[in-house]
């Protein structure tokens, strides 16, 4: 893994996953007590940064290969990213998913196109079916995090925070990322080093789920032990990578924790003042942003919202807690 | 009004007004049975497209005239806008406000250091009360459409709606702008005719306040006659300006009407597929792209979400609506 793979992943990117925006509010910034910028991945393709690891990786096979068809286990956003990827290179696509992901992301990975083949959380290993059809179809596995094309694609991210933290002229700051096997923490943490060295990549993880916060403690992978169901469904994988943690334990701080009820009200301020839909697993960072920032080196802070797959129901609940 | 002050004013608005990105979902396309391209406004400083108008009034008045403030009068986006404008300038801004605005607006209006004065829809004229104030204080009055620099500040939507399109090698399109008094429908009009002509701009409006489309029709200045409150407040003006209308005339096609629910199952939408906060006034374009094909040349169409300003609790039942 290095810079040259990301700028490659940007390169086969370039008009196909799109650029989304750096927003900012003042009344984000009056809640923080700093400037927040915040990157709304929720924004992209599929509604998540997922996209781009799955449009990096399928780019980046030979054609041969691509033409027999992807495979991906995933709780969901992993799986519209690599669906809708694989629908654009016209490929097949199947997606191992666990039957009690949320209704809309199942829906939507059969609408891009994909077979999903469902599995019973907590009871079958997804690793394992996910590799078993593999081998019987001739599909090419393509991993949630620990892969080094999909953690190239997740750093395009990166490298287009530098460049819009550049043009507002920030060039010291603590970025918050929203971390689940670390995919998207370890490819912005590999481009910010090279492009934007005095920023500082943070992951930011649910409580009770703060598998990389103690892995980075304790100097080595160390798992969470929860079963992965929560509210914030789209992170809660049981411990960090075997390729993403070496990244995060060389470039990153120490990592940081929210609570759900800080997550529900990051949700609620994202609708009223960025205009944007965040799902729970995407809005930990900015709950960090805005409830932790004594965790956090003085100055700016630019925050990750890493997806928006969130069922209707939820959604309109949250914002119904928090109206006052 | 010309394309120079267009131009002008994307000048002045540079590194301050956000150039918000070009959205699409192929779930949208699929109900609307073609490309269908989103200008999400709603991502723009203070929730709407009105920043842009408010921006370019006051960075073009004499340093000498805008360190007096200014005043405006607006049912909340032009509100905020001007009010937002003038804090990032350092003056004083006066907004009169009808007292039934949505809560929310009235107090981002003042959260954003303006002076709000409330009036009485319907019983009182705002156009007098802004006069007299701005009259007796020395303020320069920002009228909310009918403005040439307004129009000016509006059309660098249209200058950005022109280079994205290119970009994404579209060059015909019909182009559907939710429209009140007709600025951001009239400066996007005059921006595509100058930089993209083969695109044609619509104007859309809610069932029972299309004046516009009505104005289109006769080729007269036509009102509507109903009394500004509904589902769609953003854009509930009561005719459409002196200085809109014969660009409208000139540059635009036939204006599309939309019913209240169609922009209720749009606002839905957005969020579901786009995952953006559109509030109803802003939606109406969009509904008119998923829902009146029938009136558009076939092609690709680029329809603006010209805000997000909504209240928790209308956006929360509206979502309640439409699960299934």
């Amino acid at each position: 893994m290095n810079i040259d793979m990301i700028r490659a992943a940007a390169g086969r990117a370039k008009g196909i996953v799109r650029r989304t925006p750096l927003l900012s509010s003042p009344f984000l910034d009056e809640i923080a007590g700093r400037p927040v910028y915040v990157k709304p991945e929720c924004l992209q393709h599929t509604g998540s940064f997922k996209f781009r690891g799955g449009w990096s990786a399928l780019s980046a096979l030979d054609p041969e290969t691509r033409a027999r068809g992807v495979i991906a286990y995933s709780s969901g956003n992993h799986a519209q990213g690599v669906a809708h990827a694989a629908q654009r290179h016209g490929v097949p696509a199947v997606i191992v998913m666990p039957s009690d992901a949320p209704q809309l992301k199942i829906a939507n990975t059969r609408a891009l196109g994909a077979e999903v083949v469902l599995y019973e959380r907590g009871k079958e290993p997804r690793e394992e079916i996910g590799q078993a059809i593999a081998h019987d179809r001739g599909l090419t596995l393509i991993r949630p995090f620990d892969e080094p094309q999909v953690i190239a694609g997740q750093g395009t991210c990166g490298l287009e925070i530098a460049e819009q933290a550049a043009e507002m002229e920030i060039h010291e700051a603590e970025v918050l990322v929203c971390c689940g096997g670390g995919g998207l923490t370890a490819g912005i943490a590999l481009a910010l080093a090279a492009e934007a060295p005095r920023m500082r990549v943070r992951p930011v993880e649910p409580e009770g789920f703060d598998d990389t916060a103690r892995s980075l403690d304790a100097g080595q992978i160390t798992g969470h032990g929860q079963p992965e169901k929560g509210l914030c469904d789209a992170i809660l994988t049981p411990r960090p990578g075997d390729i993403t943690f070496p990244i995060m334990k060389d470039l990153c701080g120490p990592g940081i924790v929210v609570t759900e009820s800080q997550v529900r009200r990051a949700v609620a301020l994202a609708f009223l003042r960025l205009k944007i839909v965040a799902e729970p697993g995407g809005a930990v960072a900015l709950a960090a942003a805005l409830f932790h920032g004594d965790a956090l080196a003085p100055g700016p802070v630019i925050t990750t919202i890493s997806g928006g797959n969130i069922d209707p129901a939820l959604f309109a609940r949250i914002l119904s807690e928090h109206q006052g």
